[in-house]
C-alpha cells in the first residue's frame, strides 16, 4: 500500500468510527483531521468534502452487502446458510450503523448518492427474493411467489429502518447503540418468515430464533 | 368558531397541504402566509414559528390514531374490524403523509416532539398488541405472546417507514405520492400476519389481501 493510499484508508476508518459514535451530523472534516493529528489541508488533499467521504463509505458498505447477499449456485440452501446470511447482515449493519441512522438526511443532501442507493435497494430486493426462493426450493419455507415478493420488501424495510426505530421509538441514543440491540433487529427480520417455516425445518429455525432473541427495552 | 380560531384552523390546513405536496423542508412560514393571502405578522400572531405548526399537526395526527387504534371492549373482533383498522390507518397515513416522509428530520429538530413521538410509539405498540391478541382470541390468528410482540413491532416499522421506502428505494418523489402507493403499504402490513391466519378465517382474509394489493413499480 502506498503512503498515500494508507492516509486515505486512515481517514475513512476514522470517519466511520466518528460517524458511528457521534452521528454524522456532529462530525466535521476538521474533527476528523484533528482526530488523526492531521492538518485540514492534508485531509482535503484526499477528500474535498465530507460528502465524498460518505460516498466512499457507502460504496464499501454496498460492495460488502453485494458480496454476501447472493444465492449460491449449484447447491441447495440449508438452515446453516440462513445463519450465515443473518450474521453477515448483523455485522454489516453494526459496522456501518451511521448509514442506517442518518440515511434520510444523507440522501437528501446528495442526489447522486440517492440514485446509487435506489439501485442498491432494487438489487438487494432482487437478491433477497432469489434467496427466499432458494429456501422454498430447499423445503425450509413454504410460500407463493407473491408472498416472496412481499416478504423481501418487508425484510428490506425492517433491516434498513431498525436503527431508526431504536432511536425514535425505543429512545436509544446514537452513542449508546449496542450490537445486541441490532441483534434484535435480525430477530425481527427472521420473525417475518415465522409463519412460513415448514414442519421439517421448524426445529432448526426455532434454534436460530432463540439465538437472535434479545429482550427489547424502551426508554 | 371564533374568527381567531378559524384563522388558526386555516393556517393549519394550508400548512398540512403545502407540507404534504411540497415537503416540509421546502415550505417556510412566509410561503404559508402568502398561500393564504395573509401577512406574515398575522401568521406569527397565531404561530411563532414553523415548529409550532408542526407540533400542532402532530398532535392532531396522534389524537386521530389514538382514537381508532384500540380494541373494542365487551365484544369479539371480526375480520370486518380488520378492514376498518386498515382503512383508518391508510387514511391517517395519507392525510399526514409529510410526517412520515420527513420524520427523522422533524424529530432531530425538536427534542420535545421527539419525546412525544416516543410515547406515542410505545402507546401504539401496546394498542397493536392488544388488537392482535383480540384477533387471536377471536380465532382469526394463531400466535404466541412472543410472536404478537414481535409482529406489533414489525407492523409499526412497516407502517411508519413505508413512505420513506417509496421515496428512497422505489424512487417516488414526494409530490407524486398517490393514495394507491400508500395502499400497497397497508398490504405489506397485512402480509405480516399472512402465515398466522387460521384456516377458518383464511377465505375472508384473502379477500382483504386482494383488496389492498396494488402492484409496486420502481423508478
Amino acid at each position: 500500500m502506498s503512503p498515500r493510499a494508507s492516509t486515505r484508508e486512515r481517514i475513512l476508518d476514522a470517519s466511520l468510527e466518528l460517524f458511528n459514535v457521534q452521528g454524522e451530523r456532529s462530525v466535521t472534516t476538521n474533527h476528523i483531521a484533528a482526530h488523526l493529528g492531521m492538518s485540514p489541508g492534508n485531509l482535503y488533499y484526499h477528500f474535498r468534502n465530507k460528502q465524498m467521504i460518505i460516498a466512499e463509505l457507502f460504496a464499501a458498505y454496498e460492495a460488502r452487502v453485494d458480496g454476501f447477499l447472493r444465492r449460491p449456485q449449484a447447491r441447495a440452501l440449508t438452515v446453516a446458510d440462513k445463519t450465515l446470511y443473518l450474521e453477515a447482515l448483523l455485522a454489516a449493519m453494526w459496522h456501518y450503523r451511521f448509514l442506517h441512522r442518518d440515511l434520510e438526511h444523507l440522501l437528501a443532501a446528495d442526489p447522486r448518492l440517492a440514485k446509487r442507493y435506489r439501485l442498491f435497494a432494487q438489487r438487494s430486493l432482487a437478491s433477497a427474493q432469489g434467496i427466499y426462493q432458494g429456501f422454498v426450493e430447499a423445503g425450509v419455507l413454504q410460500m407463493s411467489p407473491a408472498q416472496i415478493e412481499t416478504l423481501a420488501i418487508n425484510a428490506w424495510i425492517i433491516l434498513t429502518s431498525w436503527i431508526h426505530f431504536l432511536c425514535t421509538a425505543a429512545g436509544a441514543a446514537s452513542a449508546s447503540l449496542s450490537e445486541d440491540m441490532l441483534r434484535r433487529g435480525i430477530y425481527q427480520l427472521l420473525a417475518l418468515e415465522d409463519g412460513f417455516v415448514t414442519a421439517a425445518a421448524r426445529p432448526q429455525v426455532q434454534v436460530l430464533l432463540d439465538q437472535f432473541q434479545v429482550p427489547l427495552s424502551f426508554d
